[in-house]
C-alpha cells in the first residue's frame, strides 16, 4: 500500500453522522463598513466535536460564495444530504471533530439560514432587498465574531476556507489579530483580478436584466431564475478547468443521435451545465448572489495600500494553497499573497498542488490536501 | 532601426483606401448539409486588388464568428469605419492588394448582408427565423466556393483567416482540396472542447431565455437584446486573457468615488464589457448568433473519425499560427493539428506565437505575425 492508498484510506474513516443546523441570533443593531445598519441579525450554523473547557480547540470554517453551514455528516434522516466537506470534516479527519469543536455559519448576506437581502427586516416586517445595507467581507466576519463570542471563545485554533472562504480567513486574520492561532486558505488570493470581476459583474447583469429581478424587489418563488441560471452556468465553467471537462465530457453527445430541433441539447456537457443552472435556483437567491459577489470583487485584503501596512496588523500564521488549474484565482495570486507576508517578516507558507479540477479542487478528495490540512492544524 | 520597428513601419504603409461592398447572389437552389434547402443566397463581399489574366493570384479571407466582409480599407466617406484586418491587408503589406486580388465575404447565416435565419424566405415573404437550416462549415464554404465560381477562379492561391475563420480555412482544405494552394489558420484548432462548447451553449441559453426571443420569431429591432449582450459580454471575456485584462484594467475604479447605487458600474472593466455588449446588439443578429455558435460547436474536422481518414484528402500546404495566452482555442489544439498532418504526410508548419491578448491576438498589430504571413503567402 503507497502513501496515497494509505491516506485515500483514512478519508473514509470516522463521519461526523447526523446534524442540525442551529440559528444564533443576535439581537442588537448591527453596524456595516459602509455605514448602514440592521437592527438584528441571524447566522445559521453547524458545530461539531466538543468545545473543551479553555475553550481553545475551536475551528472555524468559512464557506464559499454559495456555499452553506452544512459542512460535515448528514442534514436528515431521510434527506441524508452529506456535507459539502464531509471528507475533511469528522473523527480522525484532518478537520478532527474527536478533538476540535468545530463550527461553520452560512455567512450574512447569505440565503440559507443567515440574515440577507431577502430575510424580513424587523423594523418594516417587509424584505429588505436592496435597502439591505451595502456588504463587504470585513461585516460577514465582524458578524462570525458576535457568533464566536457567543461561545465564550477568546482565540481561534483556526480559521480555514476555500475561495471566498479562503479570502474570509486573511480576513479574520487581519481584523481579529488576537482571535485566531492560525489560518488556511486555499484557492483564494488577495484580490480579484479584472478577468474575475468580469466574470462576477456578467453573472450580475444576466440577473438584473431578468424582467423578473424587479429591482430586487421579487417574492420567495417568483425571481429572477433565469437570470440566476445563466449566471450560474457561467460561473459553473469558471470553477472547473479546460482538461477536466475535456476528461469528464469531451465532446460525447447527449444520445446517440444528433439533437432534432435546431438548438436542442446536444452535448453532455451541455446538459450538465443545464442542470447545475436549474438545480442552482432552487437553492440559492439571487439578490444574495448580487451582494456576495460583488462584496467579492470589493475586496482588496491590501485595501490599496502598501502590503506591509496591511501584513504588519497579522499575528497569526497562515497556510496558503494554490492549485495549478485554477484559472478564476490562478496559482499566482496565492502564491504572490505569501510572498508578500513573508516579505513582511509574517508566517506564512504557499503549497501548489497539480489538481485538474479548476477551481473547485479545493473541494475534491486529495491525499495531498489531506495531509496538508491535517498537519498544518497540529503545527 | 531593428526588425520589429522596421516591420512596425511597414504595417502602417499603403492602404486600401475607400471600399464599396458588393452582393453576390446564387439565384439557384442551395442545399446544406443537413439536407434542408433554401431557394437561393446571397453573399455581401468586399473585394481589393485585381484579378490576373491567370486567375491565380486571389486570396479568400474568412472572418471570425462576429466578423464581417470588411477587413480592409475605409467603408465610407463619411463613417470611415477601417476594416478589421486593415493593418494586415493593403497595397505592400503582407496580404498586398498590389499583387493578389483579395475577397473577403460575410458567410452564410450571417446578418451583415449575407443570407441568414432572418433574411427573408422568397417562398414566403417571410423572415426564415427557426426555418433556415441547420448549418455547418461545409454549408458555409459550399457557398462561398460559388462565389469563386463567379469569379471564374478556379484555384485560390491562398485561404486565410483566424478563430472560425481559420477552422473555415481547413474546410476548405478537406471540401475542395483542388481549389487552393495553401491555407493559414490562426487561433482555431481541429474541434471545440467542452470548456467552448459550454461557453457558447451559455450564451445560447442567454438569448433563447430571453422572453423576446421569442423561439426566433421577432422583428427587426425588437430582437432579444438583453440577452444576446449578455453572451457577448461573456464571449468577450473569452476572447482576452487574464493578463491582457489586469494589465489594461486591473482593479481600476470607474471614477474617482466608489459608486453610489448598491449595484452601479463599479470598476473600468465593468463599464468596457457593458459597452461590449450593448455596441453589439446593434450590430448583431441573435439569430444568427445561436446558428453560427452551433456549427462552430458542431465541427470537427477529423469527423469523428481517424485523422488519418480526413488528412488524406487534403492537398494544400498549410500554417497554423497558435497564441499562448489564447485559453479559448488554445495552442495545443492548433500544434496538435498540425502533428497529425505531418503524421500523415501532409505539408503543414505549426508556430506559436506569444502575446498577451488571448484569443483576439490574431487581431492584433504583431511583427512577428505580420512577417509569417507575409512569407508563407510567397513561398
Amino acid at each position: 500500500m503507497n502513501d496515497s492508498e494509505s491516506i485515500s484510506h483514512k478519508i473514509d474513516d470516522g463521519e461526523v453522522g447526523l446534524v442540525e443546523f442551529q440559528d444564533f441570533t443576535y439581537k442588537k443593531p448591527f453596524q456595516f463598513e459602509s455605514g448602514g445598519e440592521i437592527p438584528e441579525f441571524t447566522l445559521r450554523y453547524e458545530a461539531y466535536g466538543k468545545l473543551n473547557k479553555a475553550k481553545d480547540n475551536a475551528i472555524l470554517i468559512c464557506h464559499a460564495l454559495t456555499g452553506d453551514h452544512h459542512c460535515a455528516g448528514v442534514n436528515d434522516i431521510n434527506e441524508r444530504k452529506s456535507g459539502w466537506w464531509n471528507f475533511m470534516v469528522g473523527p480522525g479527519k484532518p478537520i478532527d471533530t474527536s478533538r476540535n469543536f468545530v463550527i461553520c455559519s452560512n455567512v450574512l448576506g447569505g440565503c440559507q439560514g443567515s440574515t440577507g437581502p431577502n430575510s424580513i427586516n424587523p423594523n418594516t416586517n417587509k424584505p429588505y432587498h436592496l435597502d439591505f445595507p451595502k456588504l463587504t467581507l470585513g461585516d460577514m466576519v465582524k458578524a462570525q465574531s458576535k457568533l464566536i463570542d457567543f461561545f465564550g471563545i477568546e482565540k481561534l485554533h483556526a480559521v480555514i476556507g476555500g475561495s471566498m472562504g479562503g479570502m474570509l480567513t486573511l480576513q479574520w486574520a487581519k481584523d481579529f489579530p488576537n482571535r485566531l492561532n492560525r489560518y488556511i486558505a486555499l484557492a483564494s488570493g488577495a484580490k480579484h483580478t479584472a478577468q474575475t470581476i468580469a466574470f462576477n459583474e456578467t453573472g450580475r447583469q444576466a440577473i438584473m436584466r431578468d424582467p423578473k429581478w424587479n429591482q430586487g424587489n421579487y417574492s420567495i418563488g417568483k425571481g429572477p431564475f433565469e437570470g440566476l441560471s445563466i449566471a450560474r452556468m457561467m460561473a459553473h465553467i469558471t470553477y472547473l478547468s479546460d482538461v477536466g471537462l475535456e476528461n469528464k465530457f469531451g465532446r460525447k453527445l447527449r444520445q446517440s443521435e444528433i439533437a432534432k430541433e435546431q438548438f436542442d441539447i446536444e452535448f453532455e456537457v451541455e446538459s450538465y451545465l443545464h442542470y447545475q443552472g436549474k438545480s442552482f435556483v432552487s437553492r440559492f437567491d439571487a439578490n444574495s448572489y448580487l451582494y456576495l459577489t460583488k462584496a467579492l470583487d470589493r475586496f482588496d485584503f491590501y485595501e490599496g495600500q502598501d502590503p506591509k501596512i496591511i501584513s504588519d496588523k497579522i499575528k497569526a500564521k497562515g497556510l496558503v494553497v494554490g492549485f495549478d488549474s485554477d484559472w478564476l484565482y490562478p496559482p499566482e495570486g496565492n502564491r504572490g499573497l505569501v510572498e508578500n507576508l513573508l516579505k513582511c517578516g509574517k508566517e506564512a507558507s504557499y503549497v501548489e498542488l497539480s489538481m485538474d479540477y479548476g477551481h473547485d479542487s479545493f473541494l475534491m478528495r486529495s491525499p495531498d490536501l489531506y495531509q496538508l490540512i491535517q498537519t498544518y492544524l497540529n503545527f
